[in-house]
């Protein structure tokens, strides 16, 4: 069985590894978010592939979900001795070599989804990664601050000031222009499942779906598409999904985030058990839908969610 | 007192620290060479310069004599990890930090001897220091390794083979066509006294003489030039200085390296004491000479040196 998944950061990571415990033997291929890539210390960092590859491939930090396991600061501390920042920004020693590495391929002229290959023969994910596009596209986030209108780099909307203004626009800057990454179509087109794991639905798979020819290669492959909703209970199961929900005008309950995809993408939808009255309004939006617990509290429970999904996707397919 | 001396790395700075003992109230400015940078892992690092900035600046390994004190390698075992090297280079985490500042502002923009002047806003020295040059040069060593000709890097020379094998041409690649950098000039001819410290004669001080218009300055500057001998007792005091020494055709003795420099450009000459019996054979060569104890050992002992050649200076003048 070949799964398709669109993968944001933590969340996606965290659905992929209980995807690979439920279909052990299944063929999948991730294709990463890298809208929240920035430049860092003049590193091309890119948070949730690393993410994805770290979680995957066993050396991620358990406790906070992103970056190294067992990581320390010197070279960040060192940085800041200069004067140099962004302080908020919390690359580990570890961590830096990825982006030292990664920078250096990309200078040497070879694509991100060649490196993202090159950085996995290391951490073998057991899926393939690919990066939604090699062009260079950054979310931006609109803001006011202190009574002035600007436009903030996604990283620094959420890790900065942890979105505690209100986002007046979310932009996937150069978006517009870029092409999938090598594969990501032929993926797309070779499919019998794709899903959309319980990430952020503005600023993970909605950057994924805003590259040109993504959104109607899922459309058009004929495949069950199937989603898990990130939002329980009416508040994101983690992180702070409402803030960017709301600037998009998407109301933060899963029911409103299964209409913001639509049926003309979505097939079939998983909300939480708490929220099983919101089955009958996304069924009557023409999505399939059906209410299981969707907490990843463990391995086991994740790989449950997984499970329900590609049942869900026989259902539809049936 | 206004005084330029041209600095190598370990020699040239423990000379300088006790320069600074000696002459605490001199206007010490740094001619520091450039030719041992080297790009590594994407980033540009200048060893010499950075030796002179962490020894005079407190942040030195005193034991090994270059790189920071209290290091740890995380993100070198990273790249290793990724099979990513030269591993035969020992870049530790707090060393990265210096590269990755510097290697962002070259990229800005800005040329090395304005990084050089922003990283030493944290360092303070205590002296001006100024690379050689802000165009790139780089040293290259021509060997036979394996039975084939090949030129390495000189830290591929010096750090990986040890100098193992023989050297037969030193080639400072770049330096026929580089500018000193912004201020050299005009401060070797605003100099009281021109030291070269007991610094390599050949890739240490014999690359900054390279660079065309630093000779010509100094030997017009019209001042007291004095130099230390960094070989005692036919050796080099530490490092393998004969190595490249016996590529450009110099004996490793006090004397012979004295008349490498030349009457030219060296008004005087330290030699170790127990090289007393080259003090005929310097003088004759036209280059006044003393014979003093020139083991760094300890801060007193170095500024003992420092207070020598001080002297020697004045004995020139007179």
């Amino acid at each position: 069985m070949r799964i398709v998944v669109l993968a944001g950061g933590i969340g996606g990571a965290r659905f992929l590894r209980g995807l690979k415990a439920a279909a052990p033997d299944a063929d999948i291929t991730v294709i990463g978010n890298t809208g929240d890539d920035i430049h860092l210390f003049g590193l091309k960092v890119c948070p949730d592939l690393d993410t994805v590859m770290y979680t995957l491939g066993g050396g991620i930090n358990e406790e906070q979900g992103w970056g190294r396991a067992d990581e320390t600061f010197r070279v960040k501390e060192e940085l800041a001795a200069y004067g140099v920042g962004p302080e908020w920004f919390g690359l580990g020693d570890r961590d830096f070599a990825t982006h030292i590495v990664r920078t250096q391929m990309l200078a040497a002229g070879f694509p991100l989804s060649a490196v993202t290959e090159a950085l996995c023969a290391r951490w073998q994910p057991g899926v393939r990664l690919l990066p939604m596009s090699d062009d260079r596209i950054e979310t931006h986030v609109a803001i006011e601050e202190d009574g002035e209108q600007r436009a903030v780099h996604f990283q620094e909307y959420w890790v900065r000031l942890r979105a505690s203004v209100d986002a007046r626009a979310v932009v996937p800057v150069g978006a517009e222009q870029a092409k999938p990454a090598p594969g990501v179509l032929e993926a797309l087109g070779d499919a019998d499942v794709i899903l959309f794991p319980p990430s952020n639905p503005v600023v993970s798979v909605g950057t994924i779906l805003a590259v040109p020819g993504i959104r109607e290669a899922i459309a058009d492959a004929g495949v069950p598409v199937i989603g898990l909703s990130p939002i329980v209970g009416d508040a994101p199961v983690r992180g702070m999904a409402d803030k960017v929900l709301a600037a998009v005008g998407v109301e933060s309950t899963a029911a409103a985030v299964a209409r913001h995809y639509g049926s003309g993408l979505l097939d079939g939808w998983l909300v939480d058990s708490v929220d099983a009255g919101a089955v009958a309004e996304v069924e009557a939006a023409g999505i399939r839908c059906r209410a299981v617990p969707l907490m990843m509290t463990d391995l086991d429970a994740t790989a449950a969610m997984a499970r329900e999904a590609l049942t869900l996707a026989e259902e539809v397919r049936a």
